[in-house]
């Protein structure tokens, strides 16, 4: 396995503009592992319920998806009920039940343990923390998101982790809230002060901007005509952002920006449709086709 | 001339982060005219005080524009007061008062009759329906800004104007006004049912994307590492834009997409000291380094 999740399996009761989904799949792993799925080898670390839908694990099977570090548990899968009425960007959280995720407790077997892409999806620091610690060896990359939940309550063990990963991917209000700058470049240069190489922030409708080692690159998100569901776009741009620099097996400059395409492109999809039901359903003619509306996006020739 | 602008002259009050200006040049004809003024020949319709400074004259004929329409007219020149305290993105409004401005009526020689660019910067739309009725022939093209205040208490006229130009150049949240639509592609298509063939939707800190004649166009912001006085940034962005369109005497699609990127290298400059101190002493060097900076800024490898 070339890259190794550990984050959220949920089922989301959603509504937005578009409409209302009672109880779609959806979660941090998920999201991050189908879009990764297009172009590498993912294994999942998560936990859900008795109620898990066989459907479900097919779906992860039939995207080569390594699920044997999805545990199930006795109880319900996590649960999470939220809108986007008012303002399609921001969810509005209206309930959350952690059920079986409220214990969960990462075990990783030798496969896990030897990954050498990580993303550490947004759950409890602590939890991520000591994902890291029990890898077999420090994988190439690290990379890990996060949310206002964990920088109220747990901000020496965020700031620990932020300390040891290589990237670290955020929304821009989140940024700004760890940091406590207002102005975005030094949101960004404050948490490379933290650790990290290189920092996405992320920005919904407005893209996703990347400070890296000496340059910055700014991707913007796709003009799409319809956004039906922005549940897991950043999920989405992290497993395409992931996914395709572990299947050129380089960090570099250059392969950050192009990965940073990638994952708007994911992103894009994700948003399409409710819930997974466009991510799932791609072809990599699909994928290749909008990574080409991206670059009609954004060209442009020489001054004159 | 290559470009005539017609619109506002101004001293302004302005507080921002960075600091305090009591009285420093401004208005949406300024902004535009000196930043056009590195690319091609500008000339200014407006008109100005009394209490105008020489110095200011002086500065705009250093710039090789035409001042031949900026009328003198007794009393005190346009002022506008405002701040961006809060957020540095929105200008709040402390006062305005029109003074020589409240009874402008632009008048046009036959030189400026027969500019081949047309620019009509935010003033009430039946003044730019007047200027654009005034021309001699047709220009090759003709844009337009506006702001909330015409869309709520001009609308017909507004609309009229809308229908006979080639470009609007407007604020996001205007053009949602504008349109009554929440979603930016959404709104752009309701302005191109306007009208225009092409939108530039302004979107501050995360940059301005084009909508033309079936392609968009996204250009971000440059991240700096201090934004000073976002006062005139969209002015700038309109200048370089023109100027550059005006320069090369081209208005496809290739050449509007370079124009956006020289129209956010001088929205650029814009905000980074207060009122016209950075643009107004700028090198040909200077833009072209921060043009390669949008360049590095927005490259990416194709997918492999």
């Amino acid at each position: 396995m070339k890259i190794l999740v550990v984050g959220s399996v949920a089922y989301d009761a959603v509504e937005t503009p578009a409409g209302k989904r009672e109880s779609q799949l959806g979660g941090a792993a998920t999201y991050f592992s189908v879009a990764a799925s297009y172009f590498t080898e993912v294994g999942m670390i998560g936990v859900v319920g008795d109620d898990f839908d066989p459907a479900d694990i097919a779906m992860l099977e039939s995207h080569d998806i390594d699920i044997s570090g999805l545990i199930k548990a006795d109880g319900k899968t996590f649960r999470w009920t939220g809108e986007y009425m008012e303002d399609i960007n921001t969810a509005v959280t209206l309930d959350t039940q952690l059920n079986v995720f409220g214990s969960f407790e990462p075990e990783l077997s030798d496969a896990h343990a030897n990954a050498p892409y990580l993303f550490l999806a947004n759950i409890d620091p602590n939890l991520q923390l000591k994902v890291l610690d029990a890898m077999a060896n420090r994988p190439k990359m690290v990379a890990n998101d996060t949310m206002n939940l964990w920088i109220d309550i747990a901000k020496p063990a965020l700031s620990e982790l932020i300390s040891k990963v290589d990237a670290l991917l955020i929304n821009e209000e989140e940024a700004k809230q760890l940091t406590g700058e207002d102005h975005l470049p030094d949101a960004a240069s404050a948490i490379t002060g933290m650790g990290p190489s290189s920092t996405v922030i992320k920005r919904g409708e407005y893209g996703a901007t990347l400070f890296g080692e000496n340059f910055s690159f700014a991707a913007p998100a796709y003009p799409l005509e319809r956004v039906v569901d922005p549940t897991g776009a950043g999920d989405s741009f992290a497993g395409g952002f992931m996914g395709y620099l572990a299947s050129v097996d380089k960090v570099d400059q250059e392969s950050l920006r192009t990965a940073a395409i990638v994952g708007s492109t994911m992103a894009s999809f994700a948003v399409e449709d409710f819930g997974l039901d466009r991510t799932k359903n791609l072809t990599h003619s699909d994928i290749a086709e909008r990574f080409e509306a991206f670059v009609d996006l954004t060209r442009f020739n020489p001054l004159t």
